[in-house]
């Protein structure tokens, strides 16, 4: 077997596809080219770091990218750690008419990012050193340099990292109203009917950390005991829009392939408002409980509202914030 | 109950607590200021690309974060839209004596960010303008210079947020070697002993919008014969040093409350050594699987190698990326 030891082992090459944005092996290189423009992110690490970024920044073009007005190919190039793939990876910018942005922790490789590109005329820009120089400054200590795959340096298996783990582990566990014994061990329950997103939120939140349950609610159904003695500051309910629930329910309902007779009213509008009626009545009835209308948001924005209340609602102090320590 | 609709409806006060890395309330106000360098992140959004950039910079500084050497606390202050709110924080970090990071699509809120942080002497670095600005430069467009939760912005149901989920909620369910036959409908399978981060690295990869099940290899156990049927190509094999899986199954024995009799040889050097080696057989007899050790890396770090290499093998170009069309 092909063994993996780090990324600069493996030198296969690969090419764009499809699968969430990613391009299809369908659309060939000329065509993809021509496509729109494209942006080059480059890491000697992960590069998760710069996509992030880049993809905030391109929500400020979501105008135009939508009825593709204008149209961008990203492609990230992780675990660039050394010069020759660096400029080699310069050089094709240079061919794409692309622009670059980096992040690479040794100073050398960084300078020579920027010079590359100058000497190619690749528009770059450096998002790890800016902020690395600013907390330099801060702390008063300098930088490692070394890079995350760097031989010196040892990724602790920290309780912090054992405590994420937990948490998925826990939250997938609890998926779907599964194991109620469990609610309250939970940090975060969040309850909802079928399709407010629980799930996907549920495990963001885990990510992060938290030990998420959540509990469906369907109509005329009783909900399970354990939700009603749990610290009621713990539940977080959903609730959506019923137009844009039905949408999502028939768009869900033809993709399982239900059958007429299983779930027919799943998506019926008057059933899924009722189902919205019944769920806005327990909600009611539970006032502690926030209900957080979902309609039009991302997961991570979700995620965001339920965090701030969450450590909102476990302390008190001058200005909301979530606070961690490193 | 409280209807959270938005951000900005809630303006409840929320302090520091503890949680993976999160502050607890026994550490009070004065003793987690003098316990380290304030960083302040602002975004007029999430946050998460504030903290997703200065957690990468904090990288540069593990040396001394580890022993304490130096020790941070960052204070993430999400949805603020309004400059009454953003000079408040700046002021509150100048008390600190905090540097400030901050995210804000809005030029004039970026603006003040910068001059507030001038007045007051906090030192500040804006992360999203210079990537926008070369982006924009790029495209030949302006920035609509609308934050996330702008009203004006619609926040589209696309195909690509539906896959995604579609892809954690069957992640989730194919977890430990369930459904096995749904194995072929998986875009990458993770065979791995216990403890080698499957299950996290399953989810990280949902989250990126791939259908992930991971399949557990247990000593002496025949593995699903759907296993062998589906394309190989699409098969990872996880490894790990006998030393730390032994002190990870250690720290989980613990933690589960293993009784000696259950499973008593799951955490022994022995058994530990022999399971991988019979995993190692497996691994030899199906070359096709790569074979990537997992010791000492971070759940992030794998996914970034697994994907680099699925991306790898699904076409051949010139250099090895991972593209995507925005
Ligand atoms: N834990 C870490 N230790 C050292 N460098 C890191 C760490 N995490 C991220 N980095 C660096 O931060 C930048 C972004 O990382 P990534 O998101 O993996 O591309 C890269 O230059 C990495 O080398
Ligand atoms: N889809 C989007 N549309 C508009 N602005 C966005 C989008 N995503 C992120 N941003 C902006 O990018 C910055 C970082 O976002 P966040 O990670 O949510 O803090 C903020 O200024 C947001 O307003
Ligand atoms: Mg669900
Ligand atoms: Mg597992």
């Amino acid at each position: 077997p092909v063994h993996v030891k780090d990324f600069s082992d493996s030198d296969v090459a690969l090419s764009p596809r499809t699968n969430n944005g990613y391009l299809s092996n369908e659309e060939d290189e000329g065509e993809m080219m021509s496509g729109g423009k494209a942006i080059y992110m480059v890491s000697d690490g992960t590069g998760w770091t710069a996509e992030h970024a880049v993809s905030a920044a391109l929500g400020q073009f979501d105008y135009c990218l939508v009825d593709r007005g204008c149209s961008v190919n990203t492609h990230l190039f992780s675990g660039i750690d050394d010069v020759e793939r660096l400029v080699e990876v310069v050089k094709q910018a240079a061919k794409e008419g692309a622009i670059l942005v980096y992040t690479l922790a040794d100073p050398a490789m960084a300078e020579s990012a920027k010079q590359a590109c100058n000497l190619w005329g690749v528009t770059s820009t450096d998002i790890l050193g800016p902020i690395t120089e600013a907390v330099a400054n801060h702390l008063g200590v300098s930088p490692s340099g070394l890079p995350r795959w760097a031989p010196g340096r040892t990724n602790s298996l920290s309780e912090d990292y054992f405590r994420r783990i937990e948490a998925m582990e826990f939250t997938i566990k609890q998926d779907d109203g599964a194991l109620p014994g469990n609610l309250h061990k939970a940090d975060i329950i969040l309850a909802g009917v079928s399709r407010t997103g629980k799930t996907p939120l549920s495990i963001y939140l885990s990510q992060k950390g938290y030990k998420v349950a959540n509990v469906p609610i369907v109509m005329n159904v009783k909900l399970p005991e354990a939700l009603f003695e749990v610290d009621p500051q713990r539940v977080f309910a959903l609730t959506i829009n019923p137009v844009i629930l039905q949408t999502i329910r028939r768009a869900r309902a033809k993709s399982l392939g239900f059958n007429d007779e299983l779930k027919n009213n799943y998506s019926e509008m008057d059933y899924v408002k009722q189902e919205l009626e019944f769920a806005g009545k327990i909600f009611a009835q539970n006032p502690v409980w926030p209900v957080i209308e979902v309609t039009g948001k991302a997961i991570e924005e979700t995620a965001a509202i339920v965090l701030r209340l969450y450590h909102d609602r476990k302390n008190k102090c001058s200005m909301p914030r979530i606070s961690k320590r490193y």
